[in-house]
């Protein structure tokens, strides 16, 4: 697939491409730590349209609004156009593989997925990190809040740390390469408003402190690919505690995860999903058996997934012509 | 010099070395991220003697307790001796260049000093890392709590992140070359306990998320040699708006080293000295004269240290047979 940065792509009617599901929260990192997931994804398709706006044809998979304005990538895909050039037209096809409200960045991959697919189309008028902003429009559209914790690992790939909402300043961290992530999604519904109310608006000053050591200590470990410091800085002793009882058997599968190797484990997102780090596929595919034992014990349905970390966001597939 | 990393420097009588002064609680890494001071710091003499046990001969500068179960640097060598051979003895002469009570880590200097002298002279048997628990009993004995954040960048240098203090755990992060830091001393005293008094022992979550959000990205900034990002990442939304009313014309200070183009500035340790970093030597001295300009408007008479960030901490000047 040739790419085209600087000249729109006129010849080419549209774009297949693959929008990651993603990790925010990172336990100590709460609200500014994400990663962006290799194996987990939306497939979109978006063409031109003689038609001003954005139009989604069809969604596979999910029952979602077609409406553009009410469907988080077409309102992302309308914030790209307003600042761009509203006369211009897109239709959008997704096929949705993330479950809306697994935790895993669903909402913001359909919103990632629109806003890049776009830019590829005219040419990549804005870089990759100028595009978080009009991705957060979906998701404020989603809960309430444009929170970057998700399109940005979905749009950057890798590991993100969003220094700042306003004005936004997302930094791209480096990611060791052996590093694979196990998602068990417990089909359970969590509610965004539980989510938030269990969590204190103060919390102790000593253990403010231990996260953000752990914080430094996490970026610190990416960079220097220590696995073991990696591992140690895993840890989040301020919302875990709190969030965690929202989750059924949740210390289970923490335990779970520990015996099997994790490197550590954790709330995905806001939840139901729960998320372990392991240095390599063969440990993350022990993970994912021992958290798949401890579900299968109950009633409770879940999926699960293993992924490597995806050093990149969101992939073009091929130009459709 | 030759240094002997394996064998006891059986032929050395003593060692005379540099221990540095330190900045700890840098901004946003309040009690985990300290730096190490290049032009600031005492000269200790140490030697061997045939008295099991650590003898203060003397020290210069200062009227320090000579008793060395009562100083910092005879505690400090002490805990070391008591690990490894309590059947040694040391003299310790000190020439204190850093005023006890003025934030910049005097008395983690004189620990520091002692513990890498003796080690230094015993051949090396504890890794650098492994005597900064020795160096925090002196700290214990200056301040009530066996903290690392002086003693950490004091022995290891550059910049340094305590993760964990039980079990210690220490990182050491990288140290852009340029980094200049401007310390001013105002010479008033900051009881520590008023210092602690001024902090809520419960802070916002808001307020939390945004410091661990900081802490990561100047980490980040270290390794990226970022200096843009560093100077957005040192701020601090908890703990210097409630201590910086214990030092008279701190906020005047700090727009004095805004306006004199330095990347950031906060309170030193627990204060009084305010430091601030900036980019090359150049700037750091406009924020010298800028801060300078401040006091001297004021009946407070001051010191006040340009110094880059010392890459390695304690140095030995020379061998002494």
């Amino acid at each position: 697939m040739q790419i085209l940065y600087e000249l729109e792509k006129v010849d080419v009617t549209g774009v297949r491409l693959f929008a990651p599901a993603s990790i925010a929260n990172i336990s100590c990192g709460f609200d500014v730590l994400g990663l962006c997931l290799e194996n987990i994804g939306d497939i979109m398709e978006i063409r031109r349209s003689n038609t001003a706006g954005i139009q989604i044809t069809s969604i596979k998979g999910q029952d979602l609004p077609l409406e553009a304005e009410k469907n988080v990538a077409g309102v992302a895909g309308l914030a790209l156009l307003a600042e761009y050039n509203p006369q211009l037209g897109f239709e959008i096809y997704i096929e949705k593989n993330i479950k809306p409200g697994s935790g895993i960045g669903s909402s913001a991959a359909s919103a990632a997925g629109a806003v890049a697919g776009i830019n590829y189309l005219l040419g990549s008028p804005f870089s990759t990190k100028e595009l978080i902003p009009f991705a957060m429009e979906g998701e404020r559209l989603a809960c309430g809040s444009a929170h970057a914790d998700n399109v940005a690992p979905a749009l950057l790939g890798g590991f993100t740390l969003v220094r700042d909402t306003n004005p936004l300043d997302i930094c791209a961290l480096p990611t060791p390469l052996e590093l694979v992530a196990t998602v068990i999604h417990p089909k359970i519904e969590v509610k965004t408003a539980d989510a938030r109310a269990v969590l204190k608006t103060r919390v102790s000053l000593e253990k403010a402190i231990s996260q953000w050591a752990n914080v430094g200590a996490l970026v610190s470990s990416l960079y220097e690919e220590d696995y073991e410091l990696l591992s140690k800085s895993l840890v989040d002793g301020i919302v875990e505690p709190a969030r965690s009882i929202l989750i059924p058997y949740f210390n289970e599968l923490k335990d779970a995860c520990k015996k099997a190797g994790a490197l550590g484990s954790g709330i995905s997102g806001s939840g139901p999903s729960v998320f372990a780090l392991s240095r390599g596929m063969t440990t993350a595919n022990h993970v994912a058996q021992a958290m798949q034992a401890v579900l299968e014990k109950t009633e409770i349905p879940f999926d699960i997934h293993v992924s490597p970390v995806k050093q990149s966001g969101v992939s073009f597939l091929e130009d459709i012509t």
